[in-house]
């Protein structure tokens, strides 16, 4: 862990600047948890008009202490929490944790306030969670530096989960959401406006915690992704899964986080590419954030994803089937042996193919999960299992079934997780730990995310994961260049181009035709003018002299009225492609190089089938998403047509996120469209760049 | 209600065969609950071996019984079964219930009984539930022929919605879902196999019951789609939404079903074109099929789907609102006024735009949310307001939150929707009548179903609904029109065809040239070849008395070859698209006409963009799914072009549906592709007809 973290998450000492002898005000309730769990450390509260507090001696001020304290927990608001931070540091606190609001998320006259803090507390070394947060938990030490009301709601218990948050309110419902469960959770931390410490930050502290199994995120805005990366690599490397929500995902919820958090709006596909790349699997919210907790934390790693559903529903056999099927999941094809087996331990009208229903029998022969379980689990095709109960209660013999699911999931080395609604039933599976559900959509749900989660770690495995390089300062505007130019600089850095020349005479272009033997399309090249062909600067198909003359003569004389300057024309080989295709990239000021590839030709814009990385990004990165497309399926060859040279594209996608990767923020975009994609090779024909310094 | 529901529904006498003294057991739980619920008719207990039974005097036998019962319980199984339906028959009762499992769902001995059973039942005019059915229950009159456990874990209320269904167990589940919300539950009623009366006919009669409000069904299969379109009708006549699970949807299914209940597989995109053509919304599960009753029940109409998000977390705020996004349903822009209202209410730093963030200041002030909803309610963009909850309990007056949210609920006329995952919350604003749902996921699906659910009834308001017609009886095996006779009955029946000629020698199709004056298309004709380009049996382009003597000359030597019939060649004018689409029809022999309408070309089989309608459609019925395809945006026009002719297209389409929906099964299918679309009018370039009688 890096040691400036240490002061906030196992303090030695901590300050409670604005402490209350009333457990129920903020001042009061991180001295109270404190003591209850154990704290080892000590309690210094500061309060002017106390002489004791909650059993403990109350200081006047932060001088008054005996002892420079690790870690201050400011409860204290406005200019009051700003003094207060001066005070850490001129005393030399190591972590202070602000928690009042009113700051960045407020306005100008917070956002003013904030940044004071902030640059205080970076000169004397002094690290800030906060302003606006909730505060910090760590229930291993017992430093509960944290208002939360909810670790009164639900009795905490140290855990194999660490939830760390922007959100206050989100790290409380996800802890409550595990507990309920019955998963113990030793961290729950919240940011805030994060003027100084990140979720990122504590991230990378706690995938170091020996006891952690499972990683939980919730970010409003990323400004360090190469701390995250670096994060998630610890994990990765420890075995910890990472699930994280980024919020702010529509525009009208990027609003909505900015005045939550003054958070700054990412690019949402970028973030996509960003958490793939580093194995961190996204979810959509809190609740979601959850779910799968306790799959991960058997630490299954099912070898397919191959379903058996049982119930004692056929209809819910049914509907679970249709909802695997939604899912990608399939249903295990079983064994004769295995349904021959299942034929024997079944009564005669009841289902031994998969899904298993073992009917209402269930009722008077408690013993059928108990014989089916096994026998699933014995056959090699099926990966996991769903235990779907939809009706049980008065009757039935649930103990004895969670005891036999109990011994399957300890037992098969194979997933499995009960789908019950009825908490009478779903808390006797629970007890017995066995990964229970409200209901059969939501186990299949985290099914998918336990296997397609375990096969994004599997990728992210085979690639080099590059760290996120800094941006190059930028001398002068962005300015576009010319289709020479942006052609020029393709064929350099190693893009197949299309066989072209820029002509600066119509003898020129008439040489180049020659040269080229073979019709040509002719297009004015010109900096100013990036649109051509909706200027009639762009003549397809010439093959004769006369054409090419007169392609030149009308385009340079366009150019002329429009007072465009001219580079000339270029003269390229007319080229098809049995698919048309677009790579793109750009830099994004938090990610980098943002590269997108996907179906192209005139309606790119709207039909919006597109794929987006960062790079540098491998040619089996890129085809494994390109292959994820819509287009995909045409990408095989359809109705005799052969299969297209998809390695060929995506190794000159590769090449382009390269390209712009190294330039380090010079090259502001690259826009390739069409890229022809045939069976053999796929080349640029139309290449547009956007450049910012330099030139 | 059909008379002969009525001994289902409101029996004046039921017997109970196989009747029990055990409560717990199948024969003795009716009569359990049929005393425990006051139902007000008699119960004839059949069993031998007792001389009373619950209190009741028990009968050896039917024979022995006093009256001829309304209804029969038949509880007895196998050939015991068959038996007692025999007795029934011939006794004169009314109706009879089979509960026992082992017939058509479990192989031919099974089915052969069901078959017996069903024989002597239509012979005398006896009506039979299942077998394999769970049973009947009505709480409003206390006949509860049901064995469902569930009434004792979970105590029976009468109210206003009816849930109908092939499976008990979900029929029990959703029961369970709607008690558990505090809802009241009439009918509860299962059919099991359904070798006689099925989920559309008691659909039907509990549509017209005058207290119910709400209708939910479970089916497996749809057998009898006129019924239900019949109930569908009733219950919009009357207000009650109709929602449904159609189960099977996926092949693997719809095997399933077939094993649970003998189900025959339903062509899916059939049954989801037939339930939207009903204004029946279709839900994937039993959870989905409970979750929108609480907004349902309410009756509200919200005007529009602009959605306040209210909170004490900003972080649900920003989830709330990505996940509004990702259902279509868009963030109310708050008025100016109500804005300045807000502010006014509000701490200065909390969020007075949409999501309104009322911030941990609730915890002090818990008067905020009762401050803050009727000022939203007030504002006319603001059509339904979410409140998310994700943090409470000790500290917080959730009695009053409960208080305001329910005072809005019941004066603002605007829906209402608490997110609350908190049993000790969720519980309070339930009691206060409040819908309220596990998380915000939830209730914003809940919301998009409701208002979806409300624009699917106005749509299908303006649409004359037509019966499903019989099917014609085909003398002759299917078999498929050359395309000359598929186009000419094409249009014959007002379709727009391509200017085309058939010509039955060299000279014909010149002079069909000359006549259509352009470039042409040389197509061979003949019923045995339906594709004739992979045979070579097409020429494009052809513009030269050579080109067209060339291709006739060919194309006849190639059928010839072929030992194919010639019924000569089209001669076709050229014809461009901007887009290719396609136009399918087939006839259903469950829901007669389909009517498959989208995008067109080569790639149609790959790309998968269509819409599924039942014909006949209306060209505004086509337009509206039309308009919901994937490739929607390009028919407005993009980059430059004009918009297309959308509406000729629509108006070919359904022709095309009359087309096929008059032939009454005489049409097997009809394949248009391509329909050039531009921007104006549509017309069938390549059509093939398959049909499957006369000619």
């Amino acid at each position: 862990m890096p040691d400036t973290l240490s002061a906030l998450l196992s303090p030695r000492s901590v300050a409670v600047i604005g402490a209350s002898d009333n457990i129920h005000k903020i001042g009061g309730r991180p001295i109270y948890y404190m003591q209850q769990m154990g704290y080892a450390g000590t309690i210094y509260p500061v309060n002017p008009q106390r002489e004791t507090l909650q059993g403990l001696r109350s200081y006047p001020s932060l001088d008054a202490l005996p002892e420079t304290p690790e870690l201050a927990i400011i409860v204290v608001g406005g200019d009051s929490a700003v003094q207060a931070v001066s005070d850490c540091a001129r005393l030399g606190v190591g972590a202070a944790i602000v928690i009042a609001s009113g700051f960045g998320e407020a306005g100008e006259e917070g956002k003013r306030q904030q940044d004071e803090m902030v640059r205080i507390a970076r000169d004397a070394g002094l690290r800030i969670v906060g302003p606006n947060s909730q505060g910090l938990a760590n229930f291993g030490n017992g430093a509960i530096a944290s208002f939360s009301t909810m670790f009164i709601e639900i009795p905490p218990k140290d855990g194999p989960v660490a939830v760390v948050s922007q959100s206050g309110g989100t790290a409380a419902l996800v802890y409550g959401l595990l507990r309920n469960q019955g998963i113990g959770v030793r961290h729950v931390h919240a940011t805030g406006n994060q003027a100084d410490v990140t979720v990122s930050e504590l991230a990378l502290a706690v995938a170091h915690d020996p006891d952690i199994r499972l990683l939980l995120l919730y970010l409003e805005t990323l400004t360090d992704p190469d701390v995250l990366a670096e994060a998630a690599a610890v994990a990765r490397a420890r075995g910890i899964p990472v699930v994280a929500v980024k919020s702010g995902r529509s525009q009208a919820g990027a609003r909505a986080a900015a005045s939550h958090t003054g958070a700054m709006a990412n690019e949402d596909r970028a973030v996509d590419a960003f958490l793939a790349r580093h194995g961190i699997w996204r979810v959509d919210d809190a609740h979601a954030l959850a779910r799968c907790a306790p799959l991960y934390l058997r630490g299954w790693e099912p070898a397919g994803r191959r379903l058996v559903v049982v119930s004692n529903s056929g209809a819910s056999c049914v509907m679970a089937t249709d909802t695997a099927d939604t899912l990608g999941i399939t249903m295990a094809p079983l064994s004769d042996a295995t349904q021959a087996a299942l034929g024997q331990k079944l009564p005669g009208f009841a289902a031994t193919g998969n899904p298993v229903d073992v009917t209402a029998a269930l009722l008077t022969n408690s013993g059928l999960f108990g014989d089916v379980l096994p026998v699933v689990g014995d056959d090699p095709q099926a990966d996991m299992v769903l235990l779907d109960i939809p009706v049980a209660g008065m009757g039935y013999d649930v103990e004895r079934f969670a005891r036999d699911a109990a011994r399957f999931a300890d037992t098969a080395g194979k997933p499995i997780a009960v789908a019950a609604w009825q908490e009478s039933v779903a808390s006797v599976f629970r007890n017995a730990n066995v990964p229970t559900f409200f209901h059969a959509a939501d186990a299949l749900a985290a099914f998918h995310q336990l296997t397609a989660h375990r096969q994004l770690l599997r990728d992210v495995s085979g690639e080099t994961v590059m760290p996120v390089i800094g941006q190059v300062s930028l001398a002068s505007a962005p300015h576009t260049l010319s289709e020479a130019a942006s052609l020029a600089r393709l064929a350099e850095a190693g893009v197949p181009v299309v066989e072209h020349y820029l002509c600066r005479s119509a003898d020129e272009a008439v040489a180049a035709w020659q040269r080229i033997g073979a019709p040509v399309a002719v297009k004015a090249s010109s900096p100013a003018v990036p649109h051509k062909s909706e200027h009639g600067l762009v003549a397809l198909n010439c093959n004769t002299r006369d054409a090419i003359v007169d392609a030149y003569t009308s385009q340079t004389r366009t150019l002329d009225a429009m007072q465009a300057p001219c580079e000339g024309v270029i003269v390229a080989r007319m080229t098809r492609g049995q698919r048309e295709c677009m790579v793109g990239a750009h830099w994004d000021p938090v990610f980098g190089a943002v590269l997108l590839v996907g179906d192209g030709g005139k309606y790119v814009e709207t039909v919006k089938d597109t794929t987006v990385l960062l790079a540098p990004a491998s040619p089996a990165a890129i085809e494994r998403a390109v292959r994820r497309l819509r287009m995909a399926p045409l990408l095989d060859g359809v109705r005799g047509e052969p299969a297209l040279d998809v390695a060929a594209l995506c190794k000159l996608a590769a090449k382009v996120g390269d390209l712009v990767h190294r330039a380090g923020g010079e090259i502001r975009s690259v826009d390739l469209n069409p890229v022809m994609l045939n069976a053999e090779g796929a080349v640029v024909v139309d290449g547009l760049m956007e450049v910012g310094g330099g030139c």
